[in-house]
């Protein structure tokens, strides 16, 4: 169902890079980009104690913060090189427990627009790629004003 | 459109906050809850360095987990005492940028049934109650069994 | 947790109406605008026997229908008079069999931007308005362009 | 990403049929099982004046039903045979104009539990596979109960 993307910005490997490095969270996450290619993200973080719910497994919070920046810079990939990507929304399914040391993001486009993007992404433990833990769909949207705003 | 509830928990309070204190993750976060009642729960974060995006605005990461959570604990305050609770599926929308330096998620039941329950909740800067910087829509899930199972 | 919003067309109450109208679908499932105000739409719809589910019910298809289109006037009411309203993408959950012979789906708009507008709504039984069958989150689209496009 | 399915029930493919027969609201849409596998069911549906939104075009409800209808039967054909189905929650994304002259909704099983499934759908022109105009994530419930509720 996927096409191949050709990206607006040749420089989106670097651009996507330095943002990535900018967000606090990913580092406090010990999140790393794995793969990246034109409309798709790949990232790995691994399970760590102080993020747990109650019953220890990884808390699904930290599933969706990294799932949607995996679904966030697949999009900002395609964006031209001015543009800022902010999340609309995004809706995600928990499918099995988050019982592993070590998880895989994947983030994917499946529409690119002028102004909005819509993309898919599945997490699962790094070892079992055919079980993913959870699902998303989000719409991410691209803004040029100097001003951040939705 | 809210009604009253009635909990079938008459210790649902110290339910709530000792499943509450086991979530490594709060702690993390620095969340507290501020308000429970049966069907409702307000929980207060702040802003962190350490949890923020590329622009540093609080991440939406952040904002989501709490939220899960208000709308986790309003649902699990109202399940019989010897149910876990688990998030099925949650939507997020993210209306206005995350600025602030604390926070207020607020989650509450909209349908409480045997086996699911309809939770919405909103997010919004402690001092800015009218300006909710976040949505979301959630289905959580009462597990009855020993081993917990989707 | 909703403002009182103030209308950019003084004749939003014609525009909507004329939109409105324009909907076969409506047409076909004998909807009608019950109340109409800035940034809120309330539309009422009868149970027809040829838009049914397996079980006799309501099929949650019209449900979801009714309620797009009156969180999408809702919207629609908000923006200026050479806009054009798309629907980006919504989520339903389905919290009560659909047993009743008249419906009315209310929409209500909850942050309203320049691109984007994002509502909520609820469809209850006509004489049970404190019993929602099914409640909707959704993103509208404002387009200008003339040629239409997401 | 999907794995093969193997149905609890062997007689699956006419218990399926038989309940999209039962549908009022599939014969009104003119839809048909194009393709049903244990797992996955593919429904062809036309456009039709009469279900068509403000600029003429395929309604989006039309869309949601028929796809949620996929998804359902999708599930649906993996349950025991004393099992009904309802849809507890849809989320679809509406990413390109709807102007054919008829459609395929796809659905299929991500994860099937014993009480809930969790499903994906996509619509696409019939002779534009590679170009969906719709995509949808729902969450499914098995019930067994004589009384259907939720």
């Amino acid at each position: 169902m996927q096409a191949a993307f050709v990206p607006q910005d040749p420089d989106y490997d670097s651009r996507v890079r330095a943002s990535f490095a900018a967000q606090a969270m990913m580092t406090t996450l010990h999140a790393e980009i794995a793969d990246l290619a034109p409309g798709r993200v790949d990232i790995d973080f691994p399970h760590q104690d102080g993020f747990t719910q109650q019953h220890g497994f990884t808390h699904a919070g930290v599933i969706a913060t990294v799932m949607d920046s995996a679904c966030g810079y697949a999009a900002f990939s395609l964006m031209p090189d001015d543009a800022a990507v902010l999340t609309v929304e995004y809706k995600i399914n928990l499918i099995r427990p988050a019982q592993s040391h070590r998880y895989r993001a994947s983030g994917h486009v499946v529409k690119s627009g002028r102004t909005l993007t819509i993309c898919q992404g599945s997490t699962y433990p790094i070892d079992e790629p055919d079980e993913p833990i959870a699902i998303m769909t989000g719409t991410l949207m691209a803004i040029r004003d100097a001003r951040i705003q939705h």
